[in-house]
């Protein structure tokens, strides 16, 4: 009988310690069956990533990406070797392996590389001989032999990448939460856990604030149709899949609400209300290398517009700077910012086929006396962007107003 | 004009921490000239490999040599690219490279793997850009891509190979001393730091005890007639060269005393005496795994001998439990052990010219009322084995009569 591969992925928190890495090793072990063959994908311990990081901006504060491959890469193997030793003291064969060494070839953009191809020849040498296989997440290498890293959060990528390059039957995320929530519990404890989610919704509740999984590795694995279970590495609960649309599951107008608080919001007022004028402003801002993110232009009654868009907080500095710059060559008025917002969405494959959502949400958060700023909408969400001391109130309120308590 | 090719290694104490790899990075960039090529070979930070090597004890009591090597590998590939980035912090351009990268290749003997092949190709074209090129050291890799390490001390290996292979000048081995010493300066502090030592002696004072460099590098560099450079990375001054032997070198009998107390001595008594029982017993023991270092069998005057020899204390357990198996096979007597010994050597290859070295050794113990329990002698050493509350004496002592305080 032919079989069948799992990808597991254990993130930096599941492998924080020694004794971590023993109970991981153990669990490993435990479902390792007959008719199964295990990859292992494993993210550096605990903190040992941002101590790295530490150590290299000690020393430099604009260290190469380069050499920041060759020093991040470092933890990754570290927790590779350390879990085949600990999944072989459990009783079973194991082999680690670097992602050069099972020929995961990236470009060339250090630190945020993006793989090409996968060899995976060494791997099912190794699952041919009944052995555990480990790797080391979140790295790969160029055709020059040089180390690359796939940006934070990489190892999701590693392992999805794994899973469709051997053709995995599902790739397990484990994690320090049980699954993906209609909401952040830590905001409303009467969150509920999604048995089953699409890959478009999950991508846009990563991209809008849910951090349980990386928005790139959903990418790929809606690309390849890859069935992705998120589930917890300190419990036997089943978690969430993640996967296609099918015609089975029920249209579930919102599935969740996210809050996402690392953006600010920048306004540049009296901007001469000119064709071609945003493109100006934008291209100027994006040549300080600042992500925008949400844009508003405010409908314009007199020959005067205000633009507003936001970026991150980290982004801020730069991009003040670059907006008052183009404000003056553009002959634009006064330039004003906002750290204390918050973007408050609702996310929903259903709400294509609903209709009234948006002004629901808009009613919601009116009720409760909040005001909106901005407004941006995608197919499947909607995003307001509110004050931020408002923003646990929101999300508690649109989780019960649109019926997630209830979901099963 | 073609510029000459110079290696330096920097050991684990030079780059315990992010002050220390800055001075590290500012020496390196001190000394390249117009006219040098410099190629780093640098160790794990301070104890890094000491904690990596606990952490995997913690999870087995013997992981597999395997990944060991992929563990403590992570060591000096962080050191290599924090010096990286530090000396580009100083002004020049550097690039780093793990030992696979530069095709160090390697045996497949896991944790003490022997170099075979140097390709060197990155290094030259990285020097003919004009980079200092840092190389992590004590790392290899096989023919199978498999990250093997070289043995503790293995950097010095690294280091000399390189210079092997790049056809350096000279090899520098950076470390917290000031260079060799005529003996241990915390048990004499009269030592003088030796100005030229040849490989032979150097390698002899090595393997007694003197714990500089590693003993396999300087085989190596013996072998090539690689010149090395012991000195200080806190200090300017000159330090002790390793070098062939040549005319203009004074002849001195006593280059240096050395002292080592990690052996311990294991008596076979009353053991018959036959031909080719001594085989018998140390082919017995080697099956052990153990490394029998002196062996001294006592002039027999009836038809029982006592056989002694000396092991490392770490040992000393299975070389009992051998030792005690094999004389019950061959009908010997008890079996004693000592492990408050040490052994006092003294070196030098005048020796050969001069006479009545070991007499005058053996003369000056007596002065000081010390008991010599083992004697053994090399072509440029005489060693003896004494009572290890003895030994600090003994070194002062010898120090003096061979008048080691006088040498400049």
């Amino acid at each position: 009988m032919k079989k069948y591969i799992v990808v597991q992925k254990y993130g930096g928190s599941s492998v924080a310690n020694i004794e971590r890495i023993r109970a991981v090793a153990r669990r490993v072990v435990a479902t390792k069956t007959g008719s199964n063959h295990l990859v292992v994908v494993v993210s550096a311990l605990g903190d040992t990533t941002d101590e790295l990081e530490a150590m290299a901006l000690k020393l430099s504060r604009d260290p190469s990406d380069r050499e920041m491959d060759m020093l991040m890469s470092t933890g990754e193997q570290i927790s590779c070797a350390l879990l085949a030793i600990a999944v072989k003291q459990c009783g079973h064969d194991a082999i680690s392996f670097t992602g050069p060494q099972v020929g995961i070839k990236t470009d060339h953009s250090h630190t945020k590389a993006r793989i090409e191809t996968i060899s995976g020849r060494r791997i099912r040498k190794a699952l041919a001989e009944n052995k555990i296989v480990i790797v080391a997440g979140y790295q790969g290498v160029t055709d020059e032999n040089e180390i690359t890293t796939l940006g934070r959060g990489g190892s999701d990528l590693t392992a999805v990448a794994l899973a469709k390059a051997l053709r995995a039957r599902v790739c397990e995320i484990y994690t320090d939460v049980q699954g993906i929530y209609t909401t952040d519990p830590r905001i409303e404890p009467k969150a509920k856990k999604i048995k089953t989610i699409t890959f478009e919704e999950m991508l846009e509740m990563a991209s809008l604030g849910a951090q349980v999984m990386q928005a790139r590795s959903i990418e790929v694995a809606k690309k390849y149709n890859i069935p992705i279970h998120v589930r917890s590495s300190f419990s036997k609960e089943e978690g969430t899949m993640i996967v296609k649309k099918n015609e089975k599951m029920e249209e579930i107008a919102v599935r969740g609400v996210t809050c996402n608080k690392s953006e600010a919001k920048i306004t540049i007022c009296a901007v001469p209300d000119q064709t071609g004028i945003a493109a100006k402003i934008f291209t100027d801002i994006s040549k300080m290398d600042v992500n925008v993110d949400m844009i508003v232009q405010n409908v314009s009654h007199t020959k005067l517009t205000d633009i507003s868009f936001t970026v991150l907080k980290s982004d801020l500095p730069k991009a003040i700077q670059a907006a008052k710059a183009v404000a003056q060559k553009i002959r634009a008025g006064e330039v004003l910012f906002d750290k204390r917002i918050a973007r408050v969405s609702i996310v929903g494959s259903g709400m294509r086929s609903h209709h009234g959502i948006a002004a629901k949400m808009f009613q919601v958060l009116a009720e409760n006396k909040i005001n909106i700023d901005m407004i941006s909408t995608s197919e499947i969400s909607i995003s307001c962007i509110i004050s931020q001391r408002h923003a646990e109130k929101a999300v508690r309120a649109l989780h019960q107003k649109f019926g997630l308590e209830a979901l099963v």
